[in-house]
């Protein structure tokens, strides 16, 4: 049985449609009903809510707050699911703040939240759940069939994906 | 072989999520789309297009537009879809311009988009087509299986629903 | 509020894929989950499970117990689930059974089980608890945006729906 | 952009349910309509419909079909999918046949077909297109969130998955 560790953070991935406004906002947890969805007879997911943020709201206090929730789960994979637009931004935070790692961590999330049409959530979850099993030990994005290192990865925004580059480290 | 009108206008139904604006929006049409997921072998849906707008945003100009749209559509029932925050006042607007009916006409929309999670827009189309079958002539606003004449509808926006009141006209 | 009483007795509405035989079959109650799908806040719905049989095993003590059902609940609206197959055969076993009505009786079903592609078992549901509104006193076979009289009602296996046909009594 | 073969051979993965007889069959390809699904953007996706059975009714000449098949493919990983009976004999078989590899080689499949409820077909396609890109060469079952190399994968009926056992070969 292989053990993973999810903390959610909020973003695209987990945002509800209010009908009395209108508009989507991170207003409550999603992932725990779509990982039900998910057959992982061989896994054990235990999963952390930290916090239900915008990621272009999250502070540094935010990220201390994270990083501080990764420090005490470096004994498995780790899974930490978070909005786009700062995903790399986190991601180079955790790198810089963590020494040699013995198991992967993968940050995930959506460009179109979790249950509406065309949703990439579900696949996302899917593969970071697999790629926690079978990547070396690091720092990924992980979306649409791709692993990037956190390094290397660039969220391209008017296509709606994260690509590879230089590493700017 | 029943003919069933269906105009559309735009309203909440036919919201669509952008992902680069992270905000829901009245961008294309949906409707056709989602009636290819209903199954009608005994009926004929013309659909026409006539706007796509929040129904906040709706002019004097739009209403006419639609009445006119109703005007050449007089000789089967009708469809309207809709944004529901002024549906029952098209609704008002098309009983006291037109005369007496043959056919119903059914307004409808949803309070979440079609395609969303928990979206109620699937089952609105479902009941107005079959209102549109069954119910005598007259205005009618259809959603979450009531079938309210409009001078009797009123929108409550905190139960995200419909509710029957006391005659307005 | 209105009420409706649903007797549920199986059919392909209700049929499960069983992984182990890889077939479709009547392996438990699928109704009340799907129920929980739509909006039906002006609605009090009360299930009673019957059976849970393919309709072409259904015997004359299966349709003695329906009609017992439908006795006790001649207060309010009956929508009975049932397979398609012999569909008209209980719902005119029932129409020479029980004398003048007050409120409607629909059967209904599905050619695809709920909640496998294309299923239609969803739209039928929508339409027979909308007809249970709104149809005058008397026994229908509500499917596919039609309400047929169940003795003008015959299954087009080979188009997988309903037609009318010339009243059979 | 990475390039991925698919072959489809059949299999619970792509039954659909004939309304006509009530039992799910092998039809047609419906891998090609769920790959729409995913989003892909740096994955090349070439797919090839080889047969369309039920894999207990796979012969050798089947299996020297597929052979000859993944013999003209290697030259990128090969997505293989596959009714889940005879899932891990065809796999041996590849690898007896074929010598060292550059590529992954993937096998995957369905306990429940695309698109009824609970499939698990998505989210083993979702994970094998992923392990096609990240796993080193070799011949695998990839389900459910598992990696299992063929020579020491074994299917657990009752429970609907695969097991890892000790290596047969």
């Amino acid at each position: 049985m292989q053990r993973i560790h999810v903390l959610s953070t909020g973003g695209t991935i987990e945002k509800i449609y209010s009908e009395q406004r209108g508009s989507v906002e991170n207003l409550g947890s999603k992932i725990e009903a779509y990982l039900g969805r998910l057959r992982l007879p061989d896994t054990q997911i235990d999963t952390k809510r930290l916090m239900n943020k915008d990621s272009l709201e999250m502070t540094g206090a935010d990220r201390a707050q994270i990083l501080a929730a990764v420090r005490e789960r470096l004994d498995a994979p780790i899974v930490i699911t978070h909005g786009t637009d700062t995903m790399v931004e986190t991601g180079l935070y955790l790198k810089r703040a963590l020494g040699p790692l013995e198991f992967p961590i993968i940050l995930t999330g959506a460009m179109t939240p979790l249950g509406f049409e065309s949703s990439d959530g579900l696949q996302n979850l899917t593969e970071s759940f697999f790629a926690a099993r079978v990547l070396p030990p690091g720092i990924y994005i992980v979306m649409h069939n791709q692993a990037l290192p956190v390094d290397r990865a660039r969220k391209d925004k008017e296509n709606a994906r994260f690509v590879l580059v230089d590493s700017v480290n």
